[in-house]
């Protein structure tokens, strides 16, 4: 039986743990191919990369598994494999991350980790984005471990619905089970730090707090703080069909 | 009467035609701020700006208008808006544009001046985002300026629902009237181009052919196609609501 082609990649760059693990627990299932970010893209959201050229190179290579790294956003990164690196191979299956920090509530629309999943469902192919709510370069995401497997071979057996990927959030510590959630609606308080350079001009960070505003037990936020691993199933279309009837009435005139 | 305060952005840049005509016809309804990129923010998304600090300085201040530039992304620009230059002073609405260039169907993923309206949704301020089919810098877009006029007018006045913004898209030429319409169904066929550098390493430049799946005359990229002013109403929300009852069952053992 032929073994299925899975695709990798992440925001944390090819050099995080968070892959490598992502990266061990694929092997177990099928052939796999990487393509990641050289370096950190984290917060890169749907980005792509239009004003610079774009440059990749392998890294690693055994049977069954290819590696290469690539100066782009990681959309640019699916872009590439799905175009030149996989052109004459679709995979059955993107996976993402395991993103270190959480991509559940507001998070999604900032994250590289999504933006990959989200580009491979827009071609048809089923995709999931693992995620542990953990920022630690050096932590150890093993206990998500057979989650991940379970998960996985689910989705590789069964597929998932046309249109539909996966938003898979984990607690930072142990996991008492699965609870399938809706997003939940949250928004970032900006705090900006201000500093001055030695030319005496102020320049600013970008820092924030989070805001939950959802309570409800399957808001994947508070699933996951429950300690729960929290599956959202995602899709891409951003039509607000509730209020598309009343906007007719209202707008065409 | 106090003048409404509307803040504008986008993402082709302050230097660009289509955010002066819309700063223009803003200027018509009440008081004006501009935080805009300095540079072209195309294709950017929802990506923020934290490997670097951001700096943003004033470049044109008359009564009842002050414009910014950003070196940041469009979100960069709406974060430093709204929690530093008015800090005490939320906006009535946010415009985004007017972008030169689609930003209907899938599009509207890779949007940066989308990317603007998505987050003053988040934060519950009314906002519209304004594109035209149009690429080409030195277009001239005042042929749009009455619907932009009629649509803004009837949101100041009448607000839009909680979490709803629009996304406005202008077809090339005239304007046949107005279509409230879905996100269309479509997708790039991405075509990169190899090219090779002095030292023979290849490089590659992003390109691609559109492909619509959609062939409603209600979806956004068909009705702008066939003359009309498409006004897709939009939220942020990725959960994919109609398969989660189906997926509790699978997943949740």
């Amino acid at each position: 039986m032929k073994r299925p082609l899975i695709f990798v990649t992440n925001d944390d760059s090819f050099h995080s743990k968070g892959i490598k693990l992502l990266i061990e627990i694929m092997q177990t299932f099928g052939d796999v191919v990487v393509v990641a970010p050289i370096e950190q893209q984290s917060g890169q959201s749907h980005a792509i990369t239009t004003k610079e050229p774009l440059r990749f190179h392998k890294i690693e290579e055994k049977e069954g598994y290819t590696a290469y790294v690539c100066n782009g956003t990681p959309v640019d990164c699916v872009k590439i494999a799905f175009n030149i690196i996989l052109k004459d191979s679709k995979p059955d299956l993107l996976v993402s991350g395991i993103n270190h920090g959480s991509n559940a509530s507001i998070n999604t629309i900032y994250s590289g980790t999504m933006a990959a999943v989200f580009e491979a469902v827009a071609e048809g192919i089923p995709s999931i984005g693992f995620s542990v709510d953990n920022h630690c370069l050096d932590a150890d995401f093993s206990y998500c471990s057979d989650f991940i497997k379970q998960i996985t071979k689910d989705v590789l057996e069964n597929g998932l619905d046309p249109n539909v990927c996966l938003n898979v959030n984990f607690p930072k510590d142990s996991i008492k089970g699965v609870k399938i959630c809706h997003q939940a609606k949250a928004y970032w308080n900006e705090d900006f730090v201000q500093r001055t350079d030695p030319m005496g001009q102020h320049y600013y960070w970008l820092t924030g707090v989070y805001n939950c505003k959802d309570d409800s037990p399957r808001a994947d936020h508070i699933a996951m703080k429950d300690g729960f691993c929290a599956i959202t199933p995602m899709q891409i279309d951003f039509t607000a069909y509730e209020v598309l009837e009343k906007y007719k009435k209202r707008f065409e005139k």
